[in-house]
């Protein structure tokens, strides 16, 4: 899997003292730009292009609190991709460590400049990670 | 459905000029904070009398996007009970209107004061709505 | 003063168990949001009209920490006004009581289509607060 | 100046396409965090020690605007610091420009366990930088 790292500042916990459970969602945004950039095209680049990949479900399953001043890795891969949408898959670790903190998907449906479903383009279909 | 509002500000959306996605699971927050408040205990409550629900599990499916200034329903029922899990059901639209924004669940478990698991309230549990 | 109202989630306190300190900000932008539309024209309609307010300078006094589950009034008032800038000021108390939390101000430039300096319209600036 | 670096993602931007205002809160945080941590002794070692260091006054000056997928340098110093307050100041530039997108400061009192003032540690008002 393709890692991003977050270190968990005060403004991402909440009063339990963990991290607050929406900002899981922005860990993963990161890692997703992150694996884009990675694997030779930006996000922004994409946009450029047209294209626009819009989230269109997320799931998170909370395993163990996050807290303060963890240095965090979001692993990253591509699950599934159709002609028109692409699964990224997530698992939040401390750096360092096997404990598996929180996991995650994001599905995003693919649009061309009109809004309109269009193609994912070849380089990023090809991302897919292999079946395990 | 019980039913919170919010009006969307623009530290809510993103440069899609909608509502980020993670910003649903703070609405769903909101909402079901006021749920349980309309139904005769409030969360802080439940928490001073050594009760917690963590979450862990949220869905999000994003159907159509929520704009600036938009003021939305967030519409809360509890859709399954069990003797130490609560599931939340989530329905976003704007207030008025019927088109659906977006739908979303969130699991909880129920922990005592030494963070084990335990006995959800009788008055949580018949909170729970009939099926339709 | 003009009041806007906001409860306290979860998300919007840290592990200190009080409000993170970024988070007024937020409130301020719902107070003059709501102030705007109060007074006869929404931000969204100025936006429409090609006309901007972003922000140049922000200032939070914090005094007190706000609590989650706190229901907060969020007073607001335009200061100062010249040709193109206003200036609100802010005032944060629990509902019902007087003891102040937070105080701040924001200070906007007035920007035209083109993004250049642009004179506030006058029902803008007569909705400035007499000196006390 | 001390410098840390933050990518900016979807979730920090607003439908202006910019950094929405209260996010520099966030940056200024993680970089003092950041500054801590490079001079010796973290803010979660400091709060083990019983020591707090609550913000009692931000400010924000807002010069020009950053933006999606930015690589951010917050540059981050001791400006003051006196017995019980301390005061840090930033500078946000975009990593290998000069152009500053922002300056600002936060106040910080020191609080003992008691929640009373308390003195700063020497190793921490040895970190005020020179005047220049």
């Amino acid at each position: 899997m393709f890692e991003a790292r977050v270190r968990v500042i005060y403004g991402d916990t909440d009063q339990m003292g963990v991290v607050y459970y929406a900002n899981y969602l922005r860990y993963f945004e990161l890692a997703r730009s992150e694996f884009f950039r990675a694997h030779g095209g930006s996000y922004v680049e994409m946009e450029a292009s047209g294209l626009m990949l819009p989230v269109v479900e997320a799931t998170c399953r909370y395993q163990a609190p996050a807290r303060y001043d963890d240095l965090l890795a979001i692993g990253t891969e591509v699950r599934e991709v159709s002609r028109v949408r692409l699964t990224f898959a997530y698992q939040v670790t401390r750096v360092g460590e096997t404990a598996v903190l929180c996991t995650g998907t994001t599905v995003h449906a693919c649009l061309g400049k009109n809004g309109r479903p269009a193609r994912l383009p070849e380089w990023v279909t090809k991302l897919v990670s292999p079946p395990r």
